[in-house]
């Protein structure tokens, strides 16, 4: 086993954190890409997957001047030894790129002119299918998620975006689901001079094909952030490509809450029925909170984004572990285990309603009950 | 005298942070309540009072699904040896809970079936009036304050909203004045869509009967933020029942002042005359401007909002001291110590309109004065 | 040569933060200033200049009651050995103060009565041009930028307000350019109900007369915060008097991008053609990102504002060392180092198109190409 990752994870601690995080930072990267236009104050929000043995990781950089570019790293164990790829996998697209028939090439190196994040590696077909989020350098804050297919982490096929409209995170089950692939996804709203987003829901998106760019998305979310104070009260989207366990599918998401400074990011988990992705069961106790264990930096560090944990890749081992791989505060990288059967516990024990956010479990014991006063 | 607590206020250290900060954290709470349902990440802004020989607070701790519940803890000495009691106090209202008679039973549930927070703990005719906030679980930022009485911390009565309209913070001054009980109220606006408020101001209220749900608020209010740059100049707030001393009500407030990132909340003073607390002399100098010593937790603890510090209760002793339980950064509960005549000096000597945020004291000595240039 | 900055700057780390930062903070003021009513939490975003041989700097403190003002520190090596002033250097206007003809007295009063702030000291006709905020205690956000000017930090004469729009940071060439003093602005937009301004651009000012109060304002920006992500996505304004060089006037400005959780602000590096200050090459690249080390304080010290560098001074030595003051979390102010070719090499070779933020250097390298697949 690896070292330093033995311990106990239950329902009130849900995630061990690696001790020896962030496995990756910063300057990690930047001993790599010698080029000063390439170096980078961040390395977070890695999308995993195996390839053959090797553990691999699709990691989001802020360059300097503020664009997101994506890297390769990969591990024979998947938490120890990171190797930096020589050269960035992906950058926003140009046109030598290596496209699919019919992408419209002009428009998609638009999309992509303000950067490319938060990269998922879901498994499709025997291959890798890279859903990434495309800013567009033009308009402010426009963002469409668009697909790359992969074998290697080094060699790309871009197809352009998942669906027109304005999208920020989406993951795709790794196997068809009633014949038809099936997605989740966070849209953004159009707001008026402004295409920001309202972060608020999630819905399922189908299509019968994974690189056609026509996804068919459901007009009612599956997943709100509901009304009353909570720690998912306002943002929620996808996380990690959901992954199959004997409970259902394991679907681990993003959560966020405004408080009078900042907007604490945390992880939760839902359970998808394996038979039927709408029926869910969300867990109202997120599984981790963020920490200034989660960002560990020298002093003289940059730290881009207080108060968040976010993942875009979770691998699962045969005995059930579960290997999260998240970034804290936007800036590193860092490793949680915990285990599906605790996961799914937390989501079937302590759940609440995941439209409206309502308990389904008692705050107090049948001890505490009492009488009314006259 | 209390180990670890010499020291001297002055006017420009006006209060001595206790030097084992803090006296309570999370872990305390979660090794006395061990349901994984019951596991909370803060423990912040408690009410505070004697009960007999013993000093009794009434904690909000935030569940990890994001709702705030009540709890008791109990010390001999009123700094050290805080015991947990083995229950939550307070949780949102359930139907058996124990109610006084003409309470809406179903309507109250449903007004705190977001959480319970910020309880103040304010003596009132030989029991214990609890004023708290009530959040509801369906309304986005819908809050009501809310009376409970107890004379133990453990058995409650439930009185219901005290007014009808949205409110966030309500104090009682500890007697009688002119016959009828009087409170300072934090009134929350209506919005268009949301019920959020704007926090900007102090208005006196009164009524024959704590109990009647029935109070009588002022049209104008007594304190308000001001226009210009100043600690609270973004919002502002009752804190701590006001303190009978022999220069006036000390009444210790929140403020907190809107910057680029971030919004620090800061303990202020005023002086109410004793005979008419709509005459106030308010402190343009805050008493205690948070910082890290006030937010001591273990690295890998979540910390809910930085840059706060906010107090629901202070205790005055037989020699003036007074002793501010207050939450750092809404995490952690902390325990400060001033003196009422520096209090009342600074309220005196350097003021500000309570009204415009005019200062009322020169920033210049005399011999800084110079001449017109031609 | 100052014991402790040696070292060697460079394209990728073309700052190097002085080790035994910060140079000033709050303690080093209250130390001085005894005054209960002028206890500083904060000293930051210093102006500075030559006096003779000594470095003078005009420093920005927050008073408790939130209000800033401005006192002066002098260096015989302008890193060590700061020493205070023993008095406040400027204050808000009061009637007594020293003007210049024709200022009205009354309404600078007004215009000065929310505090004084982030001076920069503009060497003009042998003398300093002191160009500061002054914010109105009437006004919620209202500032304009007024002159006063001063030959030795002591004694000043007011001249009131640059320009009659409201306004928040303006710096002046240090030289006469086609006959005619020129400044860099950046205007605050007049919003309904409030004055706060938009932060997003910058533009050329002239004047035949620095005394006179009638700067006329180019029509177009010369600098923009541009569309997509970028370090300087959301705010953009001068930050030091511009520094000649043999490659241009070095503009080094402040610039700031909305977070999740927060605003960091960076600073960036620009050039202007020596005869034509409207022709500007813009770093993509910041040169100093915020991080711990640029805000070491007692722990139970107040932070105003996270993750903030900004500077308002910048000295060029003999040898085409730069050394930049610049304050820390506007908490406390600190010193780096760096060279004026690094940093013009930086606007020529990564640069930014400075009105739509394109970026004007390719992120791949050539051999990255690849072709087109079908």
């Amino acid at each position: 086993m690896t070292p330093g990752t033995r311990g106990t994870v239950s329902l009130s601690r849900p995630v061990l954190r690696y001790p020896a995080n962030p496995v990756l930072a910063p300057d990690d990267v930047n001993r790599t890409w010698r080029d000063p236009g390439l170096q980078v104050v961040t390395v977070h929000n890695a999308g995993a997957a195996m390839i053959g043995e090797v553990t691999a990781l699709l990691f989001r950089s802020h360059l300097r001047c503020g664009i997101s570019i994506l890297g390769a790293a990969r591990s024979a164990d998947g938490v120890t030894g990171w190797q930096v790829d020589r050269q960035p996998a992906l950058l926003p697209a140009a046109p030598n790129d290596r496209y699919a028939a019919d992408v419209d090439i002009a428009a998609l190196v638009g999309m992509e002119s303000g950067g490319v994040e938060d990269a998922r590696l879901n498994p499709v077909e025997g291959t890798l299918a890279v859903t990434y989020s495309a800013y567009d350098a033009r308009v402010k804050n426009r963002v469409h998620v668009a697909l790359a297919t992969t074998d290697d982490l080094a060699n790309f096929v871009r197809h352009g975006p998942m669906v027109e409209r304005d999208m920020r995170n989406v993951v795709i089950f790794p196997e068809r689901l009633g014949g038809r692939y099936v997605g989740l996804f966070r849209p953004n709203d159009q707001l008026p001079g402004d295409v920001g987003g309202t972060f608020t829901e999630i819905r399922v998106g189908h299509t019968d094909d994974v690189r056609s760019g026509r996804w068919q998305l459901d007009d009612e979310p599956i997943m709100r952030t509901g009304a009353g104070p909570s720690a998912f009260s306002d943002k929620i989207g996808p996380g990690a490509p959901p992954v199959r366990t004997r409970h259902g599918w394991l679907n681990l998401f993003h959560g966020a809450r405004t408080t009078m400074d900042g907007n604490p990011y945390v992880l939760g988990v839902a359970l998808h029925d394996l038979d039927n992705v709408r029926r869910v069961r969300m867990s109202a106790v997120p599984i981790l909170f963020p920490s200034t264990a989660d960002c560990r930096v020298p002093e003289d560090a940059y730290v881009h984004v207080p108060n968040v944990v976010f993942s875009c890749g979770m691998l699962r081992r045969d005995d059930g572990t579960l290997v999260i791989y998240y970034g804290g505060n936007d800036t590193v990288l860092n490793i949680g285990f915990s285990h599906e059967d605790v996961l799914a516990e937390l989501c079937t024990t302590y759940g609440q309603n995941p439209l409206t956010g309502e308990l389904l479990y008692p705050l107090r014991s049948p001890s505490a009950t009492s009488h009314r006063h006259h």
